[in-house]
């Protein structure tokens, strides 16, 4: 598959990376074609990675994963194109972190909104689907580095998309039924809220690697 | 131990008959002590059950539980009165639900504060715990009907209330290392805001006994 990553943090490297490595093609979109993060990744990753501007990603691309910082994934979005987004399955990564005020960061959008419902309305025409933004980036594409049969989450309007991503999930390293379908966009309201204690967690637990499992009869 | 639990719904008729099948004297502290929520309980409950306004519950009591609807405690506690609380243990259960807007409910505060910092900037001399929050009545004091190794949290400023509180949480079924301490009253903004993903959690797995297990290596 043509897949089109934007973002060239920690945790686009991270997926893009995983991606190469499991045969897809990937171009990483930033907002900087030129500058260094993305050309060294390009450089790494083989015949089948490539750079390109968010517009040229998102429009090779069959599917996309937003992998750019909460605060600037609606611009992001906007500079790859709503007409290169339509119709694809988006997989929204991205936590509408604001460190602003200090850590621990705040939510820019939470309670009776989230970041995946913005995208959504902002792109009607895309199939969003919020997933792994409950994870660190090195958990992400490697579940098997945290013990326990723990979960993962999806949110979508679209069925048929959040089966392409829990596929997508499977292939790195998820097991089909870790990863709970918890219903239409506005259940990213949950995900994303959960980012304070996750963030708590940390703190407690003295490492980002650690996930949760949900325990039910 | 003499125990204010303050609220007569599920959590509070849960958590008291806990109690006094812990033998401790519980008086169950209400708006309407004469009514018929207080009196059934009273009646279902022995010798070591009591029932009381808000003010005598907390004035009888050395450790109080907040068990009122998130909405109503901050008016709840005030009526307890500040001088029945000062210096003493109070373990705050209650969630900031926001049901006018319909459901699912929405949080009436969140992201920048929470209910058990604002309780505990209400209170100053009180040493409030924030506990119990994140799973079902029925859950909260039978850990054992979820399978699996999960998990409880406590945030406060006092460590000897957390040590007091979690002594309780053990006495309820839930081994002592299950507990984990987030930090100070802040982190109870991750506790909270965590209940969003608990609702969608709900409505996905079809239950309301669930909780979560924290994984990490």
């Amino acid at each position: 598959v043509k897949i089109g990553v934007l973002g060239t943090g920690t945790v686009g490297r991270t997926i893009a990376s995983k991606l190469v490595e499991l045969e897809h093609e990937v171009t990483m979109g930033s907002r900087s074609p030129d500058g260094d993060a993305l050309l060294e990744w390009v450089g790494e990753s083989g015949e089948r990675g490539s750079g390109a501007s968010f517009a040229d990603a998102a429009a090779a691309a069959e599917l996309v994963f937003n992998c750019t910082a909460g605060g600037a994934s609606l611009e992001a979005l906007a500079a790859a194109g709503a007409e290169n987004l339509d119709g694809k399955t988006l997989i929204d990564v991205a936590n509408p972190l604001d460190f602003s005020q200090g850590m621990p960061p705040t939510l820019s959008v939470c309670n009776d909104d989230s970041l995946g419902e913005q995208i959504q309305a902002a792109f009607p025409q895309a199939r969003v689907v919020k997933a792994l933004n409950t994870v660190n980036a090195a958990v992400m594409t490697a579940p098997d580095s945290v013990p326990g049969d723990h979960n993962l989450f999806v949110c979508g309007n679209d069925a048929a998309a959040k089966s392409e991503a829990t596929a997508l999930l499977e292939s790195f390293g998820w097991p089909r039924d870790s990863v709970i379908d918890l219903g239409d966009i506005s259940s990213a309201r949950g995900t994303e809220m959960y980012l304070p204690l996750w963030l708590r967690l940390m703190g407690a637990l003295g490492t980002a690697e650690f996930n949760i499992a949900v325990c039910a009869p």
